[in-house]
């Protein structure tokens, strides 16, 4: 079975939105066993959009649209089809989101001579409309309509305080593995996914062959694994908080608040949260945290000293298990001599532990600000797993 | 001039990766009055990359391809394009990011019937490497190869605190305008785009028939305004604090440091940042912010009353001219038979006036949070400008 994806929209093609929607449904495809070896975008043009379709239809069983279904004159998508179709029966699906529903035809092109039947099915351009349509309407349309009996099954391995280039060396003959199982490798930042992906005719089968790949990566690489799938490393740190009955609290500086904000996107995060401070102002770290001003201008804001003594300022503050502290130069400006941009202290008190990292990081102020709070819950997962 | 645009990897069809290579060169295009009809994503096979950059040479003057330039036995993009070319000359781009070089070729293509010269242009899939490989090497070429004489000029103006479809209705006759000057709506979250385009043979003329209508969305929504192209709303805010020398404190509850991290997203805002207060318990509440408990158990901590007395609090702990407080329920749980999901107080102190607004924000817990900091941020720039 192959599907070929068509993007439809002008507002694509200038770049002002960045499409989405291929890639969901580049992975949901590739979920059924689909195979999709094109995606194209194209604008509000009928003469292109019909050649486009027409092409994808010599070549695929199931073109996906997403786009210009709306109301107004540039929503040419429903009208276009219509006329590649002919009388074909239109289904249309419902939209629990937005106005536009999608639709669903499936017919016999006459312009193409092979006498296999051709579906295409129109989705919404917004993700929010689309992706929910595509989940509760087309899934299952797809599996009854087609079989997709070969299924492909994925897994996704997340790993965090290891560069790419050291995944790599660990793994690189499972990397090299051929199909019907593969593995792949992609760095985000202050991540690399380990992806394993099965082919095979049931989902028992392709589960077997990915668990002796994942197990392989497992004992090579298990302290940097973090978590599986959609999990988030903010999300497994909250988990163990909750399951180790344990509260924290943290104080930024560089981070600025980001830390915080990435603990408390876990529904229930007050369960374990408390308290964050953006203790930006150095008045700030010495009235508020109880950091000894002396140190302050010994050491400077940005030392594995300050970082200390601010994770237990704002433990003993806070009141909870766990405290932990960044202090960093996040750039562009603001760098010495001595402390360049991307240099960061980590510290956080635990169990009568209190430990304090160095770290250096690469990128700009936001990518700086990421890795510093991806490191912070690495700690903090390290130390109470 | 026309040019389209193939984006090469399996990882791309797979949906393990979002595509962005194609957004930004689809903007870069525009910018130098080349035209884009299609953009396409093939996969990492040889026949079909083939096929892909043949279809776009009998229709395009340049094809630019993304990715697949790297050292493995994946990557086909350069002997794809040299079996293409034969022996046309390759002109090899600097990458000063990572190791893998950009590619331009030049030549007339034999299976073509016209006699135009061609051009293909490869370059690497990661953005690192792609933009400014684009911007300092490739643009230059296009320039003066192809002259690029009728140029696209564009302003996004951006709005927030009003829904698209109130902007929609006060601009709708600028939305129905034909080239030579277009205006486009764009709603993101929090934010609504307006992008006039220009297209002309000059730049000055350009510029000209764009500030008539920029004239005309600013005497009809001016207030909404708060930048222009590259603009952030925390930059904005950031300058505006900086030029009225200000200084500013918040405390977040449902935000959880989320407002606090955007404004320091701005280099340089120790300036006017001095503390963030991610308030998350009852208890920091009381004891840090000094909220009356007694206020706080009458009305709850989602209330305006405990949002004036966070911002009241939080001004005097920092001791700055701005104090800011929001307070909500970020959901998906602790919604009560009174207070949904999606409500949300934001008080300010400044001037010696203390201001509190109820706003109900729609969306998942992230999408809530970033309404709620995007609201806080508007209150202060409408407070301070």
């Amino acid at each position: 079975m192959r599907a070929e994806i068509i993007a439809i929209g002008t507002e694509l093609l200038l770049g002002h939105i960045v499409n989405t929607n291929t890639s969901f449904l580049g992975q949901k495809l590739a979920g059924l066993g689909i195979d999709v070896y094109f995606h194209h975008t194209v604008g509000d043009n009928p003469e292109r959009l019909t050649a486009a379709i027409k092409q994808a239809l010599g070549r695929s069983d199931i073109v996906i649209t997403t786009g210009g279904l709306g109301p107004t004159v540039d929503d040419i998508t429903a009208s276009v089809v219509s006329n590649i179709a002919k009388k074909a029966p239109i289904k249309r699906i419902r939209n629990i989101v937005g106005s536009a529903p999608g639709l669903i035809i499936s017919f016999n092109h006459r312009a193409i001579r092979s006498s296999s039947c051709k579906t295409i099915i129109c989705l919404p351009g917004p993700p929010r409309e689309m992706e929910p349509m595509f989940t509760n309407d087309v899934v299952p349309f797809l599996k009854k309509r087609f079989g997709c009996t070969q299924l492909l099954k994925s897994r996704v391995i997340k790993l965090t305080g290891l560069a790419e280039s050291k995944v790599d060396r660990r793994v690189k003959d499972l990397l090299a593995l051929k199909p019907p199982v593969t593995v792949g490798i992609y760095a985000k930042l202050g991540e690399v996914d380990l992806k394993i992906m099965a082919k095979a005719a049931d989902g028992r089968s392709a589960e077997r062959s990915m668990r002796g790949i994942e197990k392989k990566i497992r004992s090579r690489l298990g302290k940097y694994i973090f978590g599986y799938d959609d999990d988030t490393l903010e999300g497994v740190v909250g988990s163990l908080l909750r399951k180790k009955k344990l509260t924290i609290a943290v104080t930024e500086s560089c981070t600025g608040g980001l830390l915080a904000s990435r603990l408390t996107n876990v529904s229930g995060s007050s369960k374990y949260f408390t308290m964050g401070l953006a203790a930006y102002s150095n008045e700030v770290k010495v009235n508020i945290l109880c950091v000894d001003p002396a140190v302050l201008s010994a050491y400077g804001a940005v030392s594995a000293t300050v970082a200390r003594q601010m994770a237990v300022g704002i433990r003993l503050l806070a009141g909870t298990d766990i405290g932990i502290a960044i202090t960093g130069i996040a750039g562009p400006t603001g760098a010495t001599k001595t402390k360049p941009v991307g240099l960061v202290y980590i510290a956080i008190v635990v169990r009568n532990k209190l430990i304090v990292q160095e770290m250096r990081f690469k990128g700009n102020r936001e990518e700086i600000k990421f890795q510093a709070s991806q490191s912070a819950l690495e700690l903090v997962r390290k130390n109470i797993r």
